[in-house]
């Protein structure tokens, strides 16, 4: 296996983008991302789109995308794991790249999910769970992950404060994101105050609705060397399933495909979770950023609630988490979020996050991302 | 990279299958390509599955298939290219094995398409053209590759008959296809007689709406050569795109895709087409056979419908084209389909093709998979 870097990066504005359409959001990443590696020509392309069949009535993504990026005949496919779609993308552009059949390959991910109603886009993303035992009860994720908080929170005393307090942070951190959806800053009562969605979840619990695409340039280490830009390396890819049902799970407190994708990850770069600087997580719900680090081994189950309320997970804690300001500021188009999760870690190990974002040590980065409830996750750690 | 072969295949039978779910389909073909292979455990796993949002409101596949199968935390995607999706998904699981991060991975592909109705069908099926410029006009499949036989006929001379020859010899060679959707033989007559859906194209010129799974296991040649089975080595995998829509190509009775894909797997493999002794293609309506085939350089533009006439293509002629009855007689499951041309090509090489199927000559074959109206394409090269 070859050594692979990372070259390039380009990301939309995150948001209720309606005067662009599904392909125009994805050629602005690809061709943001190309320019900035340099490149004028890709050898493969992977990318991340969860539904584009029920949010904008179209699949076959890949030669859709080859096609109005200019690339064609290059080779081109839609990778799909639910919300872990572009964590999956990012991966299998790491692979080709690693096994030596291609070079410079692309990892991309879109989503365009606000030209259907809310109803819709609840339907669309509902069937990231199983259609015949949770979809077909009328279960949506809001629902699925508060009964994720509540198992935590009787297991372990988590509070609505500590959930409230991961929300505040995201949107702190967010708010120095030129690319986020909602950069507002809010406050815990804010959040405590908002509506409730599902019972715990407050509506300021929970990631947007978004429109956005992301992309990143994927090259052997010893390519990148020799085109301008410092290369990043990817030290370890990962990837695990659990059960996609809630109701298989032995403990509704923990996510195992978190655990397995985090410790092979680990496993592969020969290192420790504290040899990691910072992290992207994927805090579809604010629980969610919780016991996502508790599985990684970051903390001890229920011991990541009260660190996020002393600060220790913040810009300038000691172990940062989602310094993008994660789906829940930055927004959450399903497809590009794992893509968008590895360009954040590629900014702060270059050193160029913008607006006082930028982490003061930011030698090595983790990206963990994940579909459904924790159905999958992808886990890839870079190194500057 | 390291050389790869397969180990193992397994499908369910294609048709109407309303007794069985999405899942069971896939468990069914994954477990019977895990028994043939001998291993009870893999460490990866592709799916290639084109709509099943559309079609039965679940995405996620990865996950749940893993989770049905029995196999997780195994790290599982879905991976979409329209038609194709099987063919990516083979091709996904070659060079995950090539790269040298997984030795034993399973290749899939599922779909299930008759629990909705025909207007649905259709719909979700026109999802593979371009749905802001041909589906939104309403063009459906049917009528897009009438376009493209009538293009072949006015440049051509091509004729109905040389297009019903197609389905006669495929429908033949179904007939010894214990696993195939519709295996009643039909005449030249029967096709010119049957009713018209799209002029040229008459509905004995279409493939079926269909349900069904397959499933290969891959290995590297060495672990192959340990276990018992005579290992199929992949020598060679390409994939190529096109424009999506076919008012953006320079000839609509050619597929560039096809050229393209096909070129570089025979350089992969450092053949000439007339090394390959027979090949399973997407006949996803008569007329494709006949342009794939001139695409790929079996013929030469204009050629393949006489010498389909003449009975070449035919199981005893000098080049055999679907063998397994085809798209056409064999049915077509969308995401399954790349996935059972390859079980076709193994079964051949392997000599165990059922019911006087069995090609005299089988050394080396050649499987074509095409998204949409060959906006993609995969071709892969197999050798016993």
């Amino acid at each position: 296996m070859r050594d692979v870097a990372v070259i390039g990066v380009g990301m939309t504005k995150f948001g209720e983008l309606w005067e662009r359409s599904y392909r125009d959001l994805f050629v602005e990443a690809g061709r943001n991302a190309m320019l900035d590696a340099g490149v004028d020509k890709i050898d493969s392309m992977y990318i991340g789109s969860m539904s584009p069949g029920l949010f904008v009535g179209q699949e076959h993504t890949g030669s859709l995308m080859a096609d109005y990026l200019g690339v064609a005949p290059c080779p081109a496919v839609r990778v799909e794991s639910a919300c872990a779609s572009g964590g999956a993308a990012f991966r299998s552009a790491f692979i080709e790249v690693a096994s030596g059949i291609s070079d410079v390959v692309l990892a991309g991910g879109v989503e365009k999910m606000t030209d259907v109603d809310g109803a819709m886009a609840t339907y669309a993303l509902a069937t990231a769970a199983d259609a015949e035992y949770e979809g077909f009860i009328g279960a949506t994720f809001p629902g699925l992950y508060a009964m994720i908080a509540h198992a935590h929170m009787k297991k372990y005393g988590t509070t609505s404060k500590m959930l409230a307090a991961v929300a505040v942070k995201n949107h702190e951190n967010g708010s120095r994101n030129p690319y986020a959806q909602f950069p507002g800053k809010i406050t815990i009562d804010a959040v405590l105050n908002s509506v409730m969605v599902a019972d715990p979840l407050h509506v300021l619990d929970c990631s947007p609705v978004t429109d956005g695409a992301a992309a990143v340039i994927l090259a052997p280490v010893e390519l990148a060397e020799r085109l301008g830009k410092p290369p990043v390396r990817v030290i370890a890819s990962a990837m695990a399933t659990d059960t996609i049902a809630l109701h298989s799970r032995k403990d509704l407190a923990g996510l195992n495909a978190v655990k397995v994708a985090a410790k092979k990850a680990l496993k592969m770069a020969k290192l420790k979770i504290v040899d990691i600087d910072f992290t992207e997580v994927h805090d579809c719900f604010t629980i969610a950023e919780l016991v996502v680090l508790e599985a990684m081994g970051v903390y001890k189950p229920g011991e990541a609630g009260p660190a996020t309320l002393r600060g220790e997970t913040a810009r300038d804690g000691k172990f940062p988490v989602n310094p993008s300001g994660g789906l829940k500021s930055k927004g959450h188009p399903v497809g590009a979020t794992g893509v968008a999760q590895i360009i954040e870690v590629v900014k702060q190990l270059r050193g160029e996050a913008e607006n006082g974002r930028q982490l003061k040590r930011a030698k090595r980065g983790l990206a963990q991302n994940m579909g459904g409830s924790g159905g999958s996750c992808t886990v890839h750690i870079l190194e500057a």
